[in-house]
């Protein structure tokens, strides 16, 4: 929980502070110029990640993926990895925050026609938030996901663009879902915003290409090593309704059990006792960080 | 041209003006949140038109394709086509413009979580710009594209997502080329920023599906009509090598020739005599609005 200020007649959340363009600026006033390439071009890519005992975890993997993502489409990180690491702590101490998600998010900054980026221009937002955890019961029960057909553009590259996530939003609702899984043409992808994985048998299976490498997913693989058969290739979406077990991955939701995919019920519908051996391991591990 | 102030030692260009969300302000401090859904998640929609003669040219056509853009990713123009109407008259008369290009962005706006868009939160933004015409020289030389594989999420809508376009100006600007044409499994699309046309004798061939629909393509469809058999369809990859003649159409460009497509050469690598005769009906059709 964030320390609020108290006072006579109300609680009044502590202002945030985040890190845009070279300065620590409350969040309310942390604007950018409707000139820059992010809001005229959606040319930007983020990276994602959180605190465990208030340290960021596998931070030099999420600081590597996003400059791969930027020289994937042309954008280079403007502050090197020890800067960044340097204002996350900062942010965290400002913030009075223990356990916290970080945002770091490079756009293509300001172009006078909206056509060419300078790389001297370009925006840095760095965001460090409260988390919310995941709802204990979904952990419980499992969640449903709903797929789609799509692939992301540029798929190996963490860009910002989710439209194809947010035109959903309302279907995901009406349909009780948690997360969308993309499929294309047949073979299973990954979900909106997390790896997906299934058991069959003793074999985990999870999806090789056109996703995004998610930190977490590269964990669990290792962890699951020593007591499953990991196959990475691709999922051809029969292999679905075959599945005992299927989860899904992400910083945040860490290994969260899928018990229905649309309208069939995955193995029987339960939690399977593979993903909870995952979800222990992971537990045990990021805690132990 | 824009009007300008003259100082005794400097020549200082005049503030220009917007409109975001609800206020006309100066350009310069147009700013939006970083917890802009355009930002956090590349969630937008856009068109782009211009004047002929101070007067927007097909804006109802444009505003239909906002409207439709906007539907088709779940977003809703919080603006009536009568007030974004009467809003480009105030910038045109307040920029002191006589022809110019109009941009109208709508994002999701703000979102506590970065993922959930609240339609009474999005973000308009009008700018009315100075017209950069294209060099009177790429007219009578043509120009070169370059082919790229690609095709656009949600096609039919114009987002914001030009990430592509963007990571491959480099390439571009090496190869010497004006445009990118994008492919998709040996099926010619669009242009980045334009639509693309072939002319095999008398015959002018369009693509048809996953692009964009262009106002100045379906200007040039009709246009077409009286003088040549025009063939709205797939264009397959290799008949792009037996063309005698290509252009691309945009609201700035117009109809723009192309003479080369990578190293290829469009006939006989000159400006085509059928080209030649669809610039010129739109010139006199656009100035005659």
């Amino acid at each position: 929980m964030s320390l609020k200020f108290i006072t006579k007649n109300s609680i009044i959340p502590m202002q945030k502070y985040c890190y845009l363009n070279g300065k620590i600026v409350p969040e309310d006033s942390a604007h950018i110029s409707i000139s820059d390439l992010g809001i005229l071009r959606g040319y930007g890519v983020f990276d994602f990640l959180r605190t465990y005992n208030g340290k960021p975890f596998y931070l030099r993997e999420h600081l590597d993926r996003l400059e791969n993502s930027a020289k994937l489409v042309g954008l280079k990180v403007p502050i090197s990895k020890q800067g960044i690491d340097r204002i996350i702590n900062k942010l965290l101490k400002k913030n009075k925050l223990n356990e916290a998600t970080v945002k770091i998010i490079v756009t293509g900054g300001c172009s006078a026609d909206g056509l060419v980026c300078d790389l001297k221009q370009q925006t840095i937002i760095i965001l460090v938030k409260e988390i919310h955890d995941c709802p204990a019961e979904l952990y419980k029960k499992g969640i449903k996901l709903i797929t789609f057909e799509h692939q992301r553009n540029n798929s190996a590259a963490k860009t910002i663009d989710y439209i194809t996530m947010l035109k959903l939003q309302n279907q995901k609702q009406k349909q009780k879902a948690f997360e969308i899984l993309y499929i294309n043409k047949g073979v299973v992808l990954e979900g909106a915003t997390s790896n997906f994985f299934i058991f069959k048998g003793n074999r985990l299976i999870t999806s090789k290409n056109n996703i995004l490498a998610g930190i977490t997913r590269k964990i669990i693989i290792k962890l699951a090593d020593k007591n499953f058969k990991v196959e990475v290739r691709d999922i051809k979406i029969n292999e679905i309704k075959n599945a005992d077990e299927a989860f899904i991955t992400s910083t945040t939701r860490e290994v969260l059990p899928v018990v229905k995919i649309n309208n069939r019920k995955i193995g029987n519908g339960k939690v399977g006792k593979n993903t909870k051996l995952l979800m222990e391991l992971f537990k045990k591990m990021s805690l132990g960080n």
